[in-house]
């Protein structure tokens, strides 16, 4: 090594050795990652977020991924010309749209995640909500006419806990079941929420295509990098949360009042935001806390 | 409890002290089953099936299910108006079709097998073989021009035996994984043979649409109800082992080499066949044994 | 297989998932089954007594035997002209009857029971109250004349709940012991109660030699099915509970209370009467319930 | 405590510390005890057999008791007036005099030393050889008309094995059992010879009548200390080893071939014998070793 | 063995058996020792002392040892001209006299009692209040001054229980740490009695180089066998307890009001006193209790 | 985070990333270091060593480390006027020598390093050899007159191996007992690749004062990357190994004989020279490998 090379060489060994702190304040613990929107379309942010997940783990940290998949179940259900239905603007899941969804999700960004972790040395296995009852659901009491839309009765943490501790990250598919034998589309960044709940995580961090909460959304020039669960009612009314990311800041409110300890709103489309979050001091995007 | 019912319970009771010592012959043995053909279409086979696989292992034995499907397949190939290539009358598998057959058997077969035991009061989870690496695959190496046709080079029967012994039914899709990323479609009799080798399983169990191997194939009278393994290339030779029955009986043998103590060819459209074939001293259908 | 035989098979299969729904509630529970009376004697009886108990381990409960033996004592009283002195007609047991009583039970009808369920394949085990301590006792303190009869004061639990899950079925001489090595003769049916507290099981079940508690003793011609728990003084009053049975569902009351579930006063002399309870809808006999 | 008082304390310390070194040796180690004859009847020498098994067990010993019963059996076989028929002056044991051996043994001698050991602090369990199979057993081949006299063919070492791990003193009794029901009286010594082969046992210990193995057996004034395997023959045949030495010396010998350390034959008519050999330089009677 | 030696051997039985309720009463107990004074000086009570912690080990307790090592400290301040200051008569502990300390105690006294431990049989790790944080502490709140004298905030037990499981001897040198990398002295009794409180241990043994408390301490004739916990206010007004024995009964006190069974002040100078106080009936020295 | 900000989180971010092959290769593995010279003087070169440490142990790796302790030794002697003798300019160590030696690494250098690595969130233990009989010694066979040097007879691989897998660093100080008590003195070195050697550890990394070893010794110009075992005799004879290199080195090739896996010469001087060893492409230093 010459002396150009041991400098630059100096410069990563003291990068690693910055990392030291938060590498031991996240140790041991349980982070629920919510992976959806445009940082799984990107090849490139893809592998970036499969190698976030794979350096979690290895610094000792239990990262369970929960996924989303809309482009892909709009690009089958375009294919096989199945006609939506809906109800106040929102999509009805009938017999026809749950068949397509199961077959979008388990069978092709499920595997495709797995896979990918997998071949880049983590090991990966892929669950839904149906796998040993993972994700027990009914309708949604306030909306039954949305049809086989899932609202989460109980989760079998025993499943997650168990493969986490043998060194696995779960993939888990937020498709739901119940007692009859119906399955149920649920909303990924919910169903994140409620295992984050189960599992007693650390953290819930939700992967979104934006930089975090604007203090004014129509500028979009400042994030606001802490939100305190009290101030949230007071944001929505103001607009400052509006539109999608009200039942994201819902999700992040309820996993807070279950006894997760942070929740973060973060850009999928900043590589490697999850790595940034945890090991930054100035982190990433916005976090919820209580 | 009147003395007709009494009568009536009296028989019951004898049936199951019957069963007994099968029960206890069979206590603790991995048994892989593997489920296709007609048994998967009609809803009373099905339902038939799953109450087998639930009892099974009530009574102590270890279940494994491997699945087929190809109607199912086929049947979303042509939704999606996706044309198969041949070579010598054997369908390629290109990237298009690997596709289709993971939303198939991953999006729909597996976890319609996986809800219905859950339903009935078992414990199933849901894998493919690329879970954790279960089924480490190459292209066949004598017919590369199939494309991702899978053969298995390595089985992670750790990943099974530990859910088995937490009491999970593993219900396994025949797709396979290589370190590269890609999926392999594999046949499902054959994965069946390679985990039953893999798990030192006691049996190995293959539902067909026949009631076995007729001893003249012709007249379809007379099943044959055991054959020794070594009694195969004559029978192959004289034509009672033909079309689709050579690769099942070769499956079969190469399991019963590789140390799995005994192999069926049943009728998955008799209904109970499994238990029928377990619990009874005729059997059902074929048995191939060393 | 031909046609008739597979049709015989078939409703044998029936059978079998018939049973399916009584397995599943079952599974894991403690069973304590006071097994005494005339099943003790005819050889048919204790065949079909063995093989319940064998098939309930086998499909995952776990029973626990606690067995009488009255005429075997008394057949070596009389073999050994040891005279009885009765106070209120109640039998002393002074130190030649505990002798009598020790060898009649531990040295005869335990090892019989022992040795049958092992020649089936079982793996039984047994024990009586003074190894490890099982049965800690004192002289009853009502009736000290009565000499060395024994009030339960500790039951070790652990002893019996480590073999159950190593997979034995503990057979119980009730025979207790004292800190100052005296040995205590102890009511079969009692002892079987105390276990079954101590134990937590799902259920005590008392094989007698009539068929229940009949609505009216004079004609017996109808088992009350069901008696709750409130019942008991009233139907003790109006004298259809008398005699000995009053004890016996004394002991049921007192197990009930201490949280033992369920329990039953069944006919040992109806074959598989064990069975019959637990694995039909309309069971056996006399259910007592809280 | 005064100076007295305190010398004499200070004597019993040094005896303590005396003793270190063998409690070091055998710390861990399974010793198996033959206790019978003369030991079993005083009830003084019956204390100290007790007081020294418990000792064993709290300086970390694990010691297995293997018991006789012969003046109890013909005790009751002439209560019961029971005749015996002899071949050759050997007792032939019928169906009615085993159901003698079985009550004395299990019914009587066995109790009342589990009794024992636990009123004095120890953890004992009773077993007999039918308990899990313990003592699998057929009759002699070679003295058929014998009856139901046995040669153990299996010992069950897990039992025991699970019972020491666990803390108990294992107290068995010479009776057996074969795959078709039957029951088997087993000569003691041979019985603990090999139950210690089967545990690998560091010693075995058979307490006999006499002090040891006398040099000159007419004068009886010195004990032979040590006798090598290789002159046992020899001291067969020049009949310092006679009568029912010799088959004792032979439980001996066969022990020592099949890898136990170290065998003794000692006077139970001594109390503290046992101590005495493990806990002193001399030791007691005479050692049979490789 | 001839008549005179063996009376001789009987007479060491029976002590042994005289010992068996003592080891009986404290089998698995942990007990704290408090090792320091003359009896670290003469080879002779080492030796006795070793042999006590060994013997204890041996017969099922698990001893702990706490050292002091002032005159080794003194020795080397003396050898390395290191002049002491003094407030108030006591001496403060600046940087280099907590060199010497960590001198002395760490690299003299705990490795030679570790190494006499060993090389006598027993299994011993020496230790200091830095090994994983085992003694967390800060300056005395009171005394300042006195510099790096601590006071103990927090006890790794599990430290010393997992080394006590695994059948170690724990020998602890009384230095402790603190969160920014001090060292610091702390009282020997102290430590033991902090200790002892973390285990609840069973036993604080205080060795010291007087035969206890003295009833009346100019005469020092009799010693107080027992004292209650309420007692100790006024044995200290009237000067019963007085100079150094007042804050080694402060420790005992707040070892008992924390949980501890029971405390000793015993003479290290008498040898075996541990094993009298433990193994007989009268006990050596003062006992404190609550 | 600013844009600028952002695009240096963005390079941590990749570093991070890039390491990641190299945690997962070393993941799991016992990497032995000995440590000591210059890098044990100099604060901030402590402070990287230590960093270093914790952050091998938080990425899943396990450290030993061993450790010297020269400059502390002769600085102890000398201000104790401790003389040495010396025999062919080898250092006799008698008994006052090693009284020092002992103080110097066990109340020392050891604690020292033990304090460092718990207040920087690690969690050390300290050892030296004669904790549960770590490092059995006997004097140089071939060098007696040196006194008190040790040649290492066995080591007690169970003793580290547990605390390893308890997720403790162990910081051995190299001082070696045998069976008569007495205490060594051991080279570390030396005693690390015995370590190594004996918990079958994937590295062996020695600090030096050196950059490794020059191709060129007079110019010390280039370092030689890597070594083959069977180039070592040929480098020893050229003089391209030298001087104190030489025992070094024979210290690697015994360790990769006897199983480990790879050795390096690194220099303690460079801060963060581990992790550059086992982070970069290029590593450090020497490598000697089979």
């Amino acid at each position: 090594m010459n002396s150009q090379a041991l400098a630059s060489a100096q410069v990563k060994a003291n990068i690693l050795i910055d990392a030291l702190p938060y590498m031991q304040r996240h140790y041991g613990k349980i982070i629920v990652v919510k992976y959806g929107g445009n940082a799984m379309i990107s090849e490139e942010l893809k592998e970036a977020v499969i190698h976030d997940l794979i350096l979690m783990q290895l610094v000792g940290m239990k990262p369970v991924v929960v996924h989303g998949g809309g482009p892909e179940i709009n690009d089958l259900l375009a294919k096989l010309q199945i006609k939506s239905r809906f109800i106040d603007g929102l999509r009805v899941t009938d017999e026809a749209t749950i068949g397509v969804v199961k077959m979008a999700l388990m069978g092709k960004v499920n595997p495709d995640i797995v896979v990918h972790i997998n071949r880049h040395g983590g090991k990966a296995i892929g669950f839904s909500g149906i796998d040993a009852e993972l994700l027990q659901c009914r309708p949604l009491p306030d909306q039954p006419e949305l049809g086989l839309v899932g609202e989460i009765q109980r989760v079998n943490a025993k499943l997650l806990l168990t493969n986490l501790d043998q060194g696995f990250i779960p993939v888990v598919a937020p498709i739901g079941c119940d007692s009859e034998g119906n399955f149920y589309n649920i909303n990924a960044d919910y169903a994140a929420s409620k295992i984050a709940e189960a599992l007693r995580a650390k953290r819930l961090m939700l992967l979104t295509d934006v930089p975090g909460i604007y203090r004014d959304a129509a500028h979009k020039e400042e994030i606001i990098p802490e939100i305190k669960i009290n101030e949230v009612p007071r944001l929505i009314e103001e607009g400052v949360v509006a539109g999608g990311m009200i039942p994201k800041i819902k999700c992040c409110v309820e996993a807070l009042m279950a006894g997760v300890d942070g929740t973060n709103i973060i850009n999928g489309c900043q590589p490697h935001s999850i790595l940034l979050e945890l090991f930054t001091k100035e982190g990433m995007g916005t976090m919820i806390v209580r």
